[in-house]
Parts: structure tokens; sequence; C-alpha cells
């Protein structure tokens, strides 16, 4: 597991920690984006000042093949060996891009994540996913290989524009669903939660200790892990379908509607309160608007979700359900009508 | 660890083991050379009959990006899903790309390696590195993912060309080299050995048992699993020097060289029997030819070799040596003098 550093002053964490991993070169990775509105936040740090960086463009459609072999060229450039480290600082995409190029690179260098977004932090910071999009596919190409340190701040969220912000919101959301209901009241009091800085770090690190809790159990996702998948079924093929269509959306709130899809199919198949489906989707509305696809989409969306890497046979989709919140249940096999009755019911409630 | 499979019939060991494997579907990978000649042999198995079969070009230069990409494109087009299951039937370059393959598709699927080369047999088939080249460098990009399973069968060797066949032997006189004297002298008998296909088998089977231990010791080649990399550093420059000039040299036949490099630099720094040099030397050039550069590529050589990856630090290369046969001392630091002096020593020996 990939060892976390809470830090109210990046800048000193960042040159402190590279200092400890004795690393011969570092490649500092981030986003067009992320260089402009958070590296004026860390102009202290030396190891900042001094290493070579390599800005990728930003966003979902640069998550491919041609942004990893860039990241391998410059490795190859500044002489990096098997103890250099890169250092990724940015959303999701960055981690993931950097994570995978490490995984790869010499087969296997180390690299440290430095999350910029309430996202990044909370998804794809712990867990040792790595990957890019292939064919269409969200991560459809990766490997599991861990960072080998997590910085934590709050300081990047300040430049995030709130859909950003929302997004890890949702995965938070998520988080709190599968594994504590008390968690979860407290978490939908979003209010207090945003204009609590401290507040919301100590949300975080709640997060992050259950996910890495669930992840050390089962690092492989062979079993358990799969509830942290819990609306990423249906999510990622909302996902898909938006990028297909060349519309922007971010991973969380794709996520906040495919719970919704989760949580009807799981009062389907698995008695969870039809209330408490209610309640979520009342406040997923408020926060993350009417439903992503109508009628005539439903098709597109099973298809997707036929083609979701995490089934266990092509086309037989498997969801992580809830029986109640808290109480998940994984590797629920859904059938085609019942797939399509959910989706129905879900463009119903919130179309 | 993979499970190996000592096979006299392949095609009823394919068929028996892909069964047991409850794969959902089987992508068959080899090379244009190997689907020629190896294949006839394996016309009973109903897995090779019903399979689709990629083939890529053989030969060192095809182990690059595009084969990977084509293989994950293969995976895509028939539907592959976590369940699915790789079988690369070749040499080191099928198994290191397909195994690549594997180790980044959906982040990890299952494969099966069959080695159709001594070499692949010996070298590529255990220890769970995967990997391509990359900017001209040797499995520069690459992943450790083990193979679920291992196939062990002789039969395809009588296919082989005696430089192939030599290029495994090479890596099967670098493991006793490294473990075993008496073994050591055992295999030197060259002819005892290649003529009785028992013989080899056992051999074989006794490398494969040798290199398992030293793997499972060390999975990530941090400390006692470099003794392995013994006349590779030296080896691998020498094969990139060729692939540079784009001149055809085995693997094996690099390593041969390699290992008079590498012991010679025994000699100088940690007191190798000079008598064991000549031993080796008189030995490799009757089989492996003579010197494979001049005194005006020293220089060439040596920078490859500070590219190594394996070196802790870049430029300072670090080599694995020989107190005796038997006894290896890692991570020798050899100066830019003492490889000079070392190569100029091998040119005068062999040239």
């Amino acid at each position: 597991m990939a060892e976390k550093y809470l830090s109210d002053n990046p800048p000193q964490t960042i040159d402190r920690l590279i200092n400890s991993l004795d690393a011969d070169k570092i490649l500092v990775i981030t986003d067009t984006n992320v260089k402009a509105k958070v590296f004026p936040l860390l102009e202290e740090s030396q190891v900042i000042r001094e290493s070579p960086i390599l800005e990728l463009n930003p966003g979902e459609s640069g998550k491919n093949l041609d942004s990893v072999v860039r990241i391998w060229h410059q490795l190859e450039n500044i002489g990096a060996t098997r103890r250099s480290v890169i250092l990724n600082i940015g959303g999701g995409v960055v981690t993931d891009l950097g994570g995978f190029a490490s995984a790869t690179f010499k087969r296997g260098i180390r690299y440290i994540n430095f999350p910029t977004t309430v996202l990044g932090a909370v998804d794809a910071a712990v867990g040792g996913k790595t990957g890019i999009n292939f064919m269409g596919l969200k991560n459809e190409i990766g490997a599991f290989h861990n960072p080998s340190n997590i910085i934590l701040s709050s300081l990047p969220f300040s430049t995030l524009p709130e859909n950003e912000f929302l997004s890890g919101y949702a995965e938070m959301v998520k988080i709190a669903l599968v594994s504590d209901r008390k968690f979860y009241i407290d978490l939908l009091d979003f209010n207090n939660f945003i204009e609590d800085r401290i507040n919301l770090e100590r949300y975080l690190e709640k997060c992050l200790n259950i996910k890495e809790d669930i992840v050390m159990q089962d690092p492989k996702e062979n079993g358990l892990r799969k509830i942290l998948n819990f609306g990423h079924t249906a999510g990622h093929a909302f996902e898909t379908l938006k990028l297909e269509k060349k519309e922007d959306i971010t991973h969380g709130k794709a996520v906040a509607h495919g719970m919704l899809v989760a949580l009807i199919l799981s009062h389907m198949k698995v008695n969870f309160d039809s209330m408490e489906v209610s309640f979520y989707s009342d406040f997923m509305t408020q926060y993350y608007g009417r439903a992503l696809i109508r009628c005539n989409e439903v098709d597109n969306i099973k298809e997707l979700v036929g083609h979701d890497k995490k089934n266990p046979k092509q086309g037989e989709p498997a969801f992580s359900l809830l029986k109640s919140i808290g109480n998940p249940e994984i590797n629920c096999m859904v059938r085609d009508k019942e797939l399509t009755e959910a989706l129905e019911i879900y463009i119903d409630m919130v179309g």
C-alpha cells in the first residue's frame, strides 16, 4: 500500500518526500490546466522548480496510448533508470496515465500521486489501478501498480470548478453507500461539507481509509473489491455514450446516475428499501441533474454495459448491488429484461 | 508461479489445460514461422483447430508496440473478457509480446506459454518478465506478469535451425555457471546432449527448477535474481549493437560472448580462476564463433552497457560476476577503465 501524507504545506512535503526516496531522476507529469492553476501554489518547492515537467493535454480524450508513449519518450530523454521516480500532479487522468507509464517503464518504476481534484484524491489515488482508454473503452488497457506515496491536501481544490468538485463528491457518497449509513447521512449535508475545509479533509481521509481496507483485502479485484464498482457498471456506460457523442460529462456525475440505476436494480433484485431509492433520487437530481438518456438510448446503454470489462462473461453484466446501505452484494447477474426495466424506471423517475 | 506441464503429447495437453481453465475466449498468438513449422505438429488439438490465431511477424524487429496494439485489437474483436486466455506458441518474442498484452489487457488476463525454442523454454517461459523493445532498447517497456501455465515439450525443437538450438543452449550453460559446476561440465558435453532428447528434457527441467528457485526468492529482481543476468550486461549491448547495424544475432550467441566478458571481469575483480576463463573461451569459440566486435567498437559497447536498465545508476554499470563457478556476486560496479580493459582482453582472446 502507498504511504499517505496529509499535508498542509505541499511544496515542503514534495521536497521532503522526494529527498527520502533517493531518486536519481524525477519526471513531473501534469496537464496544461493544472500547470496553469495549481503550480503557482507550489512554487516554493525546489523539486517543482528544477525538475523536467511533462504537460499533457487535459481531459479524458488525452487518456490514450499516445500520451503514454510521450511519457516513455520523455523518460528516455532525461535518462531515467529503475531508481527514477514519476511525480503525478493532477486529476485522475494524469495519475492513471503517469501510473501506467510507471508500471511499464523498465517493467515498473516508483511513482507518487499528488491528486489535485477531489475525485482524484478519493478514486484514483488509492488502489493501484492505472490505465488508458482504448478503442473507445474506458481503462481498457492498464496495470495494477501501487504508487509509493500519495500526497493529500485540499490546497488545490480551491482551483476546481464546481462540477469537478461535485464529481469527486459522488465518489465519496458511493464509498459511504457501500459501507456506512451514518457516514452517508453526514455526507449528504453538502453545504456544511463544502464550506468547511477541515470537515472535507476529515471525510476524505475517512473515504481513503475505508477504500484502503477494502483494497488490501482484495488487491486484484477478485471479490470484495467489486463493491467499489457500485454505480460504475451503468456509470461507465453513461460516460462512454457521452464520449461517443463528444459531450462532456464528469466521471462523478455519470457515477451518481449509475448509482441510481444500481439502487433501482437493488430494489428489484435484493429488496433494497424503495424509500431509500427515492431519498437518493431527490439528492441526486439536486446536484447532478435530470436523466442522462432518453428512452431511445436504453439499447445503447445496455450494449455498453454488456461490454464492461468487469463482467465475468461477455454480455452478462454483473452488478454490485445493495441489500441495504452499508450492506453490498457483489456479482449480481442482471438479465437483459431486468436492465431494460431498471433503465426505464430511471428515466421515469428523473427524466 | 506458473504450473509446468512436461508433455509428450502437446495437442492433448493444450486441450486438457484450456478445458481446465474455464476460459470464455481463447486467442492463440504465434508468428508466421512457427505457424508454418510447428502448427502441423499440433493439428490434433481442437483448441488449435477452432481458436482464432494471430500471426505476428517473426523476429526481434517485430517486438514492438505496434504488435502489442495488434493483439489488443484482436482481443477486442473476439470479445475477450477478464476470463479469456491467451495461448502463446512460439519463441521468446512471441511469449514476451503475448505476455505483455496479457499483462495490460483489462489490467491483466491469464496466459499460457508453449515455448517452441530451447531459448524460450529456458529463458522466457519462467519468471513473469514480459516486454517489448522501445527506442532501440531491448525490453525497455514491459511488466511482471506470470503465465498461469507453461507447456514444456521437446517436440517443436526438431523444427529449429542449429543456431536457434545453440541460442537456448547458451542460456542453459549460464544457469549451470551461476549454480553448479558439475551440471556445467555435464552440459558442455554437447554431442551427448543434443542427440539424446531424454537427456535434453532432463537438463531443461533442471534449468527451469534452478531458475524457479531463484525467481521465487526474488520475484521483482531486487537482489538474488540478478545472478540470472550473468553475461547479459555485455550480451544485451552486443545484441543492441547488432540490431542497430541490422545484423542478425541470436540472443544466446550474444549472451555466450557476454559471459566471456563477464568471466574476464570476474577474474579481474573477484579472483575468478583464469584457467576456467580459458576453458570457457575454448568452448565458446567452438560453438559461438570469434569476437563480435573490433577495437573501434569498444566505445559503442561501453555506451550501451551504461544504458542497461538494470544499472542502479545511469552510466555506472553493475555486473553479476562469479567468484567461482556456482558462486556468483551481484551488483559489482565496474569502472569505465576496467570495462575497456575487459573488452580489449576479450578481443585479444577470441578476436
